[in-house]
């Protein structure tokens, strides 16, 4: 019988190493030399000691993790879908009050798991379960509580709830970790407040400057900043946001698909391997104000007619060169129904499996964009049009994410605890995948073994009120997850001399 | 010699009919049987005793004219775009702090002038100069002091500043009109606040039902209505708005085309003899927000790839049909750089010299934009394009202005007024026109006669910032509206019983 967490003095729990006493008022079956999780001959069991038997009886508790999920949404709940309570999605902006309100949430509960958290330069919270060599970085499970302003309820905020119901295990069970272990909560993941996403995890690779975050503008109205933000909800840590000062041993996500290839294959888990390309870019446009009733067409430079047809060009360039083309932001100026506008910024979101794709469709929007601009016929896009004055470009590279590949250890100890968990339906119910989106991983991989575990949601919807993941699917990547973690806590063990050139594991 | 306006005793002004005293301070010269205006036989001139010549004689001041755009356009200054003292544009949106502002300025002017101010129930002033016959309509000139929130010094503002320099040298010169006379300032002319344009003059007219307008949502950020703003400014007049409450024997409003025809054709006075058709659609297209890393381009029901066909599309059928096709607003949801967007609304103009056109446009737009939003090939709008899911349409007339003719004897008036400003050179420098743009002129012409003078602004640009018209074209177009108005207050006395079949008239 597992002891809920909350009957566990956190002041005990919070001592390392071995020191832990396990309170007299559990049930102790005497089995010696045989361990279990509800009977043990020991106080207490060490990752390296379980068997794949004794691994696998470990489980997640997935209504304790859907009552995490639903609490935490009641902190900027969104739109309504559906009938029931927890049917609304969520709009919870990176640094907002309800995301504080959702941080001291996550800070509260993993402390009174017996985590020390540390909250960085950035943000980003790091909450640490001492192991046995508390040394040496801990192994982490991670993702971000902030959400797109017409999200929903499973994306980023699954990875984060299940890393706090990993701890939850590990304390019901008495497991203590040859290394520590954490789970963080990274900041403005999404980058719809702050137009870079995954800008903290970015920051702390050392693939962002610190300072270009801090001075990140909201996007809406548009008044702070990152810093400004970071200051005023007491979020603006003292530990410098970077690899160095705060490293880690690995980083493993779990996260929903946001895609509909798991659910159309009848798939549990997607054993994600790496990452697609992106880059962002902003497009300006700029032409002129003049009267809609009194500027003939040719006398007009119509910002927003050209923009029409370069992101009308952009998806042409896609679908010709298999790759994504999206435009997700679009203003204009001035903004009045009898003024052809005069300019127009809009966002441009470029994706491929590889980077040569991205390369050669960044080529092809380079030289393309000014030449329609100008009134030239590339693809049909000045067809049956009157030709105007030209407007002018400019193209900002504003993130460019090159392909990335996950850490084979890492996939390694996802496959196995998929098997484990999934048993004989394992290679029926699981798929190797690349990630459309962008996740934090991204950037721990560049300073650490990463990979992350994908769940089925409905529809391949998200970033939409109506996003869901069905509850044994979160329990089933939660438990995935779990196993990937200790597993890897073993491995680091096994390796520790074999590891000599990963700087972080040993 | 005129007498500074400002010398004038407004008690002793707002007296109407023939007991006004000249001051004894001014010249006279004894040119007995010979009337001017810097010396006259009597203290008073009235418009039916004026010959050609003596008419011709009566000028406006120039720099008094610009000293009064410029004073104005210190409430509201908007964007420079040259060096010079004025050279700013303007934002100055109806029923804002700088509008009111604008309002107290016309209102005190014209009062200190000798008029009374009549303040109707849509904020439109009626600043009224009493004649002869007060029993009747006064004949006015009018225009609008709102601006685009990115307009310039003379869409407007020279209309209603050329009629307060009506009544200055109507005053300098002890004009006494037959019938009263007045300058009106319409509200919101230019519903870049509150999304209907000329929608004072509308519902005085009986066009727009007065409950309509008052609860118009103002664009950005669209809390308050023309209502509670007309209300907080202190300008929800007791008087109603309606021609029938508050008649006018005729309108004349003078306006800079907005457009490059007189400059083009090196003209200085367009006589217009009416306006074009327009009308305003808001078209919503609704999608599903879906992410874009994680979406193929198949499983996209993207609005705003859509919205952008659509605005290409109706281009192309304005460059097909000799129309016009303007999209001034676009907003999105959710707005966030890696989210399909799912909503997408704009505004749609389109605008001809016909119904006919206008019709052959609507039924084209209503036949073709749901076809292209479900992935049909109309006019090469999906060619090589991925087939996506279908978007849901919706289109709504939000304005229909038919085509507009204006009243032979107002444009005979501004004919005439024109050939005695430009002497030997009116042919040359005159042209009859069309408006593009709609004015308050079209809501007047239904229920009085009505014209309009246009004068040429630079390169055609307005609704802009750079919007530019010479000193001596403002001058000269208001020259020819004093004119104007004093001939059909002549023409309204000589008619008096052949008119008897025009009710504002007589």
């Amino acid at each position: 019988m597992a002891l809920p967490a909350r009957r566990l003095p956190s002041a005990t729990l919070r001592l390392a190493g071995k020191s832990w006493i396990r309170p007299c008022t559990l049930r102790r079956i005497a089995s010696i030399g045989e361990r279990s999780f509800s009977a043990s001959s020991r106080w207490q069991l060490h990752t390296k000691e379980l068997t794949e038997e004794l691994l696998g009886s470990l489980k997640v508790n997935q209504s304790r993790l859907m009552e995490d999920i639903h609490h935490t949404c009641q902190w900027g709940t969104g739109l309504r879908w559906g009938s029931a309570r927890t049917e609304t999605g969520m709009s919870r902006l990176s640094l907002t009050d309800a995301d504080k309100q959702a941080r001291e949430w996550f800070i509260g509960t993993t402390q009174a798991l017996g985590c020390k958290t540390t909250i960085d330069s950035m943000g980003n919270i790091f909450a640490v379960r001492p192991g046995i060599r508390n040394d040496k970085p801990p192994t982490f499970v991670g993702s971000h509580l902030d959400t797109q302003p017409s999200g929903g309820r499973y994306d980023g905020i699954l990875g984060v709830t299940a890393g706090v119901e990993m701890l939850k295990v590990l304390a019901d069970n008495w497991v203590e970790t040859e290394y520590p272990v954490g789970v963080v909560n990274w900041t403005n993941e999404e980058g719809a407040r702050f137009p870079i996403s995954m800008v903290s995890s970015g920051v702390w690779s050392g693939s962002i400057p610190e300072e270009t975050a801090h001075n990140l503008r909201e996007v809406h109205p548009g008044n702070a900043t990152m810093a400004s933000e970071l200051s005023r909800i007491g979020y603006l840590g003292q530990t410098p946001c970077s690899y160095e000062s705060f490293p880690m041993a690995a980083h493993f996500e779990l996260h929903i698909e946001q895609g509909p290839l798991l659910e159309m294959s009848n798939k549990k888990i997607g054993i994600v391997t790496g990452v697609q390309v992106y880059r962002w870019f902003t497009i300006k446009v700029i032409g002129r104000d003049t009267h809609t009733g009194t500027t003939d067409l040719k006398s007009r430079a119509d910002a927003l007619l050209t923009a029409s047809k370069l992101v009308l060009h952009s998806h042409r360039l896609a679908t010709a060169n298999s790759a994504l083309a999206s435009t997700g932001i679009l203003t204009l100026k001035p903004g009045s129904p009898n003024t052809v506008p005069g300019e127009v910024t809009f966002s441009l979101d470029i994706r491929a499996p590889t980077d040569s794709t991205v390369e050669t469709m960044t080529q092809l929007i380079e030289s393309d964009f000014p030449k329609i601009a100008a009134g030239e016929n590339v693809l049909g896009s000045n067809e049956n049009c009157t030709s105007g004055l030209p407007c002018d470009i400019t193209i900002t590279l504003d993130s460019d994410s090159p392909a990335t590949t996950f850490h084979p250890d890492c996939i390694s100890a996802v496959t196995r605890s998929a098997q484990s968990a999934l048993g004989e339906d394992a290679k029926a119910l699981t798929m190797e995948m690349t990630s459309g989106a962008g996740h934090d991983s991204v950037y721990t991989s560049k300073r650490c073994p990463t990979s992350m575990i994908f769940v089925p949601c409905r529809e391949g919807v998200s970033h939409n009120p109506a996003e869901f993941c069905k509850e044994e699917d979160c329990a089933l990547g939660a438990q995935v997850l779990l196993q990937s973690l200790l597993r890897f806590d073993r491995i680091r063990d096994e390796r520790r001399v074999t590891w000599k050139q990963e700087p972080y594991i040993l």
